[in-house]
């Protein structure tokens, strides 16, 4: 019998499934729609199906040893999805326990981005580090943060939530509400508003003015970047040099000798990577310079949101 | 014989030591200027005679169980100060060890805010808390943060550092060099800084207008706020609305139950206290809403510095 865990990804778009060992390897995976599930009770039915899908299709019987969930405003000490803003179903959803019901395995969950910590951890560059964060940078912006070689959940369980950290003092409004979050700048939407803003100003020199809005996204800057074009470029730059003065803020408070930047707007290379190194080494406390290492995350280019859930579910139960 | 441990205080004006139990009793203490110690040795053998001067003062005989020191840049890990700026001597000295041989008693040494954290953790308001944060506000801002119970150091020595991540982006010049720095505005400087900048809007409606730049301090300012000064009010006011901001952002990093104002400007009641609620009320993201507390350090009217670097002696050496 192959012993393997479950690990679940739920987006607010798509959700993706992976049957792992905990050594990361990803046996079988599967992903689907979230929005055609009309309840999280056929959510839950569906994934059980994928499941035993996927492992009818391996070669050896398969023992689950436990499922591991990262989802949006996933709770790790409740076991529930709160509130989550890319759900279409509202409310507290006991989404670990009925898992459970249904798989017959203990199931653990918390959010994206911890699971992604997580993912690094055990299976990624965080491997014997006492010390990190990984900042997950998609449509939004989220972050686990790693002390003494535990995750930080803090009294509430939603510790590590970096997006909504204020980066620009009265700053640009937020989806949250609040105004100057860092998510309103570093994030797929963020480089869009931040292009945007660009254009108003240098709209004779883009390629971008020749963009219809809706079509202005996160890929259209990259490519149009990776043409020298000047607006993108910029774009990129402000991104970065927000992003570092928040990673040194961060380094204020956890003293990390490593952070990991994770998610689409991770691929983005040394566009990103360049000025964010740049503003974090001019935003860093002089005691913590050289203390700290910027990298893209180990699992930028494999499955990282199923590694993640795989590793919470790994460190969790399976203990070997 | 009385087991007693010895708590030091190190600042850049005054040294405070004292003998503590461990059930937070301070049972002798002296003070005396730092300055006067052209060395780092010689403030040891300084501190070492204190000692034996107070303990021949008691009843009972004393049995040394251990040395907690909290200084400026103290490190943990090293035992060392590290370049701390509001000291004398330069370069790093190891306190720690020249302690424990002077004293033959172990030596531990940590930052004051951390101190602080701890004396709050052992003998105040945070017994049994397993997530909180202790700000330090006096002539600069310091802050201790637990998480799970354990003082969070990182993988440096040097975690907590909230004083210098940035409160406003592209702000006010920080005495470290760095712009916008949480302690540029929230210290008995930053607070005087706020006073100045208000007096040049609205000098006709202030007490503060007749004071000499020089005697324009916090202690002044809470007067004429006591008297209903306008300026005097207006300045706590601000102060209160970044430090509840950045109490927002602490939130998000580590989700704490609660969260102590501890020093100088903590003791200015709801003048200070008041804002800031309103502001980390306002700039709390709707997950953590009711689950932190602010409140004033339940040391703030003992010997809060000398308390803390007791705990730090008791919680590591002194287990029972």
């Amino acid at each position: 019998m192959k012993q393997l865990v479950l690990g679940i990804d739920i987006g607010g778009t798509n959700t993706a499934v992976g049957l792992v060992d905990c050594h990361g390897e990803v046996l079988a995976q599967a992903a689907f729609s979230t929005k055609q599930f009309g309840s999280p009770e056929m959510l839950v039915k569906g994934i059980a199906e994928s499941y035993h899908n996927l492992a009818s299709g391996l070669l050896e019987p398969v023992e689950l040893k436990a499922v591991g969930i990262g989802a949006p405003n996933g709770n790790y000490y409740t076991g529930e999805i709160a509130h989550a803003p890319n759900l279409r179903w509202k409310g507290r959803i006991r989404l670990a326990s009925m898992m459970e019901e249904a798989m017959g395995a203990p199931a653990v969950m918390t959010n994206d981005a911890n699971a992604a910590a997580l993912g690094e951890m055990i299976y990624g560059h965080a491997k014997g580090l006492e010390h990190f964060i990984v900042i997950t940078i998609g449509t939004g912006l989220g972050s686990g943060i790693v002390v003494d070689g535990e995750m930080v959940y803090g009294k509430t369980g939603f510790a590590g939530e970096m997006g909504h950290t204020t980066a620009v003092r009265w700053g640009r409004r937020c989806s949250c509400g609040k105004d100057g979050c860092l998510e309103a700048y570093v994030s797929a939407r963020g480089l869009r508003t931040t292009a945007l803003e660009l254009l108003e100003e240098f709209r004779y020199r883009s390629l971008l003015a020749e963009t219809p809005p809706e079509r202005l996204n996160a890929k259209a800057i990259f490519d149009a970047a990776m043409r020298n074009d000047e607006v993108a470029i910029r774009a990129f730059e402000f991104t970065g040099e927000v992003l570092g003065a928040s990673l040194a803020d961060a380094v204020a408070y956890t003293s990390p000798e490593a952070i990991f930047l994770f998610g689409g707007l991770a691929k983005s290379g040394d566009l990103l990577f360049g000025p964010t190194q740049r503003s974090l080494d001019h935003n860093l406390l002089d005691i913590f310079a050289g203390t700290v290492k910027l990298m893209p995350s180990a699992l930028n280019d494999q499955n990282g949101a199923i590694l993640g859930a795989a590793a919470l579910a790994c460190k969790t139960y399976w203990k070997d």
